[in-house]
């Protein structure tokens, strides 16, 4: 190894590891043993997180992002700095990953409840865990913020009421508090082959199929009309499975599960104004117009009666509009930040 | 059996096998040995077709209605009569069933070809089929109008450019004639799980998988957002799956690679304003807005190179708003036709 090289290689090391680069690596919370919503127990409960930036004085800065569907805290560190979806140089940014991710405690990796014997969860029980992590083991009293993309929207909302106190504001972006027919139509076609699959194989083959419905969904027609090549399509198929093939089979059903069950009306007997009237922060709201994922509607009812700020994307990106229209969403959520 | 159901039998027997009736019967036309496109031959090809109305003695009322993705000729019969898509009181509707349907030579009904030993077709064989049925087994030197719904539609495209001089008008009604990217990641999420199975039992799984593809894209979200109730999701996903099951895995397999073929522009080296200049026919299409099964756009933009009538669809239904915007289309086609 040359002089050049090993100069090279001790500063990247530097950068990877020193400072406060460091916190960014995972970390884990063990919770114990942890009562759900089903009423079945989660055994050993552990909660990946990584966090970014610094914790100030007052603690006064922490920001939450919990992750998106099948996404894990790593995922989100592209979302994390400046110029990105949260800058990590003014607020201390933990990213958690959610339950059922293959990273915090899941189908895939308990010892105790393995694969079909892991207890079903609700967004509801993430939100709860990540209340855990950050009160308990992090020892914060209150969060600046809770920000999520997705699935990480969905908790966005549950938090808004969950923990009504123990934020000041909250910014689900293409997030959803309620689940519709749409919605519905679209977890369940991918959750029956899953549940049929009685072995490996037949499970990676639901999970190949899975790939076809996930990319029809995450653009729109308009999208692939305009943007891919007809003679792309085979490729954007495989690597649609390539990146589908690599999570968990009951990893992704237990997460499809939980989001069905997603209804932050239901602890207000299903009166949405009920649950607006219970919010205490401030909420910005980021929906894509085109989402064929994660429906906009509900988000913009409940972002009505909540009379909060919202921001719609209106090109065809679909529910990757938040990439494709970053530069608005970027702007938007820092100009909230700093109100 | 007593005397009343006995008298009531003897009339449904009388409406079903008596008096004009009698020509909706399902006939067969025999073609022998058919040379596809492909290169490979069909062999022992049988096309399948109903008649309704009569031929006028100038043999000038004749419309040629072929059935659209897995459809047969019976299915079609709900289309046509005084007040429907085609009125068999003024013209002669040959109702044809598509290779690959069931009915006429398919996978699931060869003797000689049986299964995945079937040739692949085209849509342009589909349409060389039925232009021998009409000249050599019905007689008929010249049809009135082609008019399909659906892959009838993409039929009814190539209708124009294979046989410009034999038809006098031509009604695509959510057709298509080029497949955009959007439309072939829909036929090939379907087409992969079907090719991947290797027996009956898997072939039953990628079934039920494609029913679920098949719910999200025949309406659209906005439709299941306003009109499906969350709770009745199952019972739609139950009675897709019944639908698609009643189907044969390599039938459905076989059609869906001739629309991922589809493409009438090919034989014009690519080129859509070569095409037009070749159609003769008088066009009306009939496109939906939302269409998320077969994407509104290609025929939109061959119809404005034809300076054809088009009639926009634009409520919510998607692909079935041919269904729920009934009366728009029905006048449409009338006034057309009477032109």
């Amino acid at each position: 190894m040359n002089a050049l090289l090993r100069g090279f290689l001790y500063a990247a090391a530097l950068l990877l590891f020193a400072g406060p680069a460091r916190c960014q690596e995972l970390q884990f919370a063990s919770l114990g043993d942890v009562k759900l919503q089903s009423g079945q127990t989660l055994k050993d409960c552990r909660i990946g997180y990584r966090t970014f930036g610094k914790l100030n004085e007052r603690k006064s800065n922490a920001i939450l992002f919990p992750t998106w569907f099948t996404g894990t805290s790593g995922d989100l560190a592209g979302q994390i700095g400046p110029g990105k979806v949260v800058d990590s140089s003014r607020f201390y940014v933990i990213a958690v990953d959610a339950l059922g991710n293959g990273v915090s405690s899941s189908p895939s990796n308990s010892k105790q409840q393995p694969g079909r014997d892991f207890p079903r969860f609700t967004i509801g029980d993430m939100v709860e865990t990540e209340y855990r992590l950050v009160s308990e083991k992090l020892g914060l009293k209150h969060l600046n913020t809770v920000i999520g993309i997705s699935m990480g929207g969905m908790q966005t909302f549950e938090w808004m009421v969950a923990h009504p106190d123990f934020l000041d504001r909250a910014v689900p972006i293409v997030g959803s508090p309620r689940q519709t027919a749409q919605d519905l139509l679209l977890w369940k076609a991918q959750l029956r082959p899953l549940q049929r699959s009685q072995s490996p194989e037949e499970a990676k083959r639901a999970m190949q199929a899975i790939a076809g419905i996930h990319a029809l969904h995450l653009w729109t027609p308009q999208y692939h009309v305009e943007r891919t090549k007809p003679e792309s399509v085979d490729e954007l198929l495989d690597k649609q499975e390539s990146s589908v093939l690599a999570h968990d089979p009951n990893d992704w059903a237990s997460q499809l599960v939980a989001m069905i069950d997603q209804d932050i009306y239901r602890r207000f007997e299903g009166t949405p104004s009920r649950a607006a009237s219970a919010v205490k922060a401030k909420v910005l709201i980021v929906v894509s117009l085109t989402d064929h994922m994660v429906n906009p509607v509900p988000a913009l009812q409940f972002g009505s009666l909540l009379g909060a700020r919202i921001v719609e994307l209106t090109g065809n990106a679909g529910h990757l509009a938040p990439g494709s229209e970053s530069p608005k969403v970027h702007s938007a959520v820092e100009e909230f930040l700093t109100r």
